[in-house]
């Protein structure tokens, strides 16, 4: 994945390509004043398609400490602060980069083609020593981005999403088949899932996991699923419209994609006059200390997301110092069960 | 608060005190590797002792774009990631942020002191724009800091404790008197307050203002307050705590910092056979949607966090270009009253 630029190119080129002087471009990769946005960038796209780099970025790399790392998270900025993962997450992060007196420099991007352009700019504008890229898609374009770039990069997700990057993931499709082969030994036989958002790679990957899981059964059950944008608002509307059937139509037990959803789900059950788990059992994900502050507390698919992050950050300065732990899976989320799920009744 | 720098002193002062030549003071400066952290260090500390900042400092703010802002916060990582006013409030911030294509420049520190060292090495290797300042304490090094590095910086606290900077703040005498009041009139005479973070301004003065509205209740009326690190477990101990006692001495309200602690508090009660609110008034803080999930729903001091976070962003923004609203409270919180606050029993 790692491109090595062409030797024979020159500054020279790159500023005769972006039609500027040799010392605009030197001025935007020290990232000096003096320029618009519109040169800064030009010359960027010209280094980019000639494949030069400054010889002094890898200097820099090489020669001092790494102190800035970089995560761009594309989602609305309400939604990021209402997610406890995320959070959770980046206090994983942090706790490795403290350590290193180190610091997170975090975007918000609305798509993958402004988050390549960013890292662009991070990385050649000498702004961060590596980052990490997380929320990966079908036909994701960072991985090559980041190859072409020879920028540093940890990925957070299957390798099957993120194109040849060293990469960290959890193993949905076990933890997945896991929470639903549970729920068919309580009993259960009408199971719903309310899944996160539908583009992300991660939640096809829970979706196909889960059918499969269901067809397995024996005898045979029935099955739901729904996306959501992870907020608790869209995971009360799904749990909402599922327990609004009459029983034959109605799940006797729920999965949520999160934790936040699954605390909303209780709170539509009560809402509803619905016993939990005496009419229907939810299961959480993630399993945030929120899960143990209801009433009743949530059994769920417990995985340790701090230490998910933490785990992350180290994978990184492994990548960048050339020394490290390479691809590697956290440890699956294991099923916690509390007070939320129970065999159905009769 | 912004100290300008002495006109005669000049880089060749610098070098000579610092015992470098001049180049090197340039290197450091514009954060070229080639030197050691140590002699870095020393030629910022030779540049702060002499009131020095290199002229192009000024001219990069002045010529081209800040697209990066800082944010230290001092606790522990794990604890980060728990609470949810933090999360909404880097929201806030991003959403800001975002619109400028600018990032957020994230670390943890130690202390106030790592801090200041933390800003001085941002603001002169030219990372950041501009810094969002936190948790004010006692005494607190930073307003001078910023000050003498010139540094552009919002502080998030209480004018009384900010030394000075531009200060964005929550109201929060008026409101934990209001949240007081409140309770009072619903009858309640034996009122407890599960607060945060010792140490902080803001808690110091919620607390002198809850004792001076206890006192100033007409019949007399009884209180209890005590101390934690925000967390959900620290809240649940507290509660815990408050409610083991026999009802005399047991508060019939419980006023909480915070909205996770709440939501601990609502736990606890359960877990210890207590109705609420019929046995125990809980009314908690910040009012993330937590509040609205839980059974019965959580009353509580609401104010936006994320437009909070959203408005010190804006803010930094005014001080850095010289133009904007300057110091000023965001809106006090208001009382929700949902499912957790009634008048006690008999």
């Amino acid at each position: 994945m790692t491109a090595t630029p062409t030797p024979r190119v020159t500054i020279k080129d790159v500023a005769a390509r972006a039609g500027v002087s040799k010392g605009a471009v030197s001025l935007a990769f020290n990232r000096k004043p003096g320029l618009s946005e519109a040169t800064r960038e030009r010359i960027f796209r010209a280094a980019r398609e000639l494949g030069w780099a400054p010889s002094s970025t890898a200097r820099t790399l090489a020669g001092s400490r790494v102190d800035v790392v970089g995560l761009a998270v594309c989602r609305p900025a309400r939604l990021l602060g209402l997610e406890p993962f995320y959070m959770e997450f980046v206090s994983g992060v942090e706790s490795v980069l403290v350590e290193r007196s180190c610091s997170l420099l975090l975007r918000l991007v609305r798509g993958q083609d402004e988050e390549v352009r960013l890292l662009e700019s991070w990385w050649r504008g000498r702004q961060i020593g590596g980052s990490i890229l997380v929320d990966f898609r079908a036909d994701d374009p960072r991985p090559a981005a980041a190859g072409r770039l020879g920028l540093p990069a940890v990925a957070v997700g299957h390798p099957s999403l993120t194109g040849g990057l060293t990469s960290v993931w959890t193993d949905d499709a076990t933890a997945v088949t896991e929470a639903v082969r549970y729920l068919a030994a309580l009993g259960h036989r009408r199971i719903a899932r309310v899944g996160g958002a539908a583009a992300l790679g991660h939640t096809s990957i829970r979706t196909a996991a889960f059918d499969e899981a269901v067809r397995a059964l024996e005898p045979p059950a029935r099955a739901w699923q729904t996306a959501t944008d992870f907020s608790g608002d869209a995971g009360a509307r799904a749990t909402r419209s599922l327990l609004a059937a009459a029983p034959p139509e109605r799940p006797t037990a729920i999965v949520y994609d999160n934790d936040i959803m699954a605390v909303a789900g209780l709170s539509v059950a009560a809402e509803m006059g619905l016993r939990v788990p005496a009419d229907v059992s939810l299961l959480a994900w993630d399993d945030s200390q929120l899960c143990r502050l209801t009433h009743p507390t949530l059994s769920a698919m417990s995985h340790d997301v701090h230490g998910f992050g933490a785990d992350v950050a180290r994978t990184l300065f492994g990548v960048i110092s050339g020394e490290g732990p390479g691809s590697h899976p956290v440890p699956t989320p294991v099923l916690t069960p509390r007070g939320s799920t129970a065999p159905p009744k009769a």
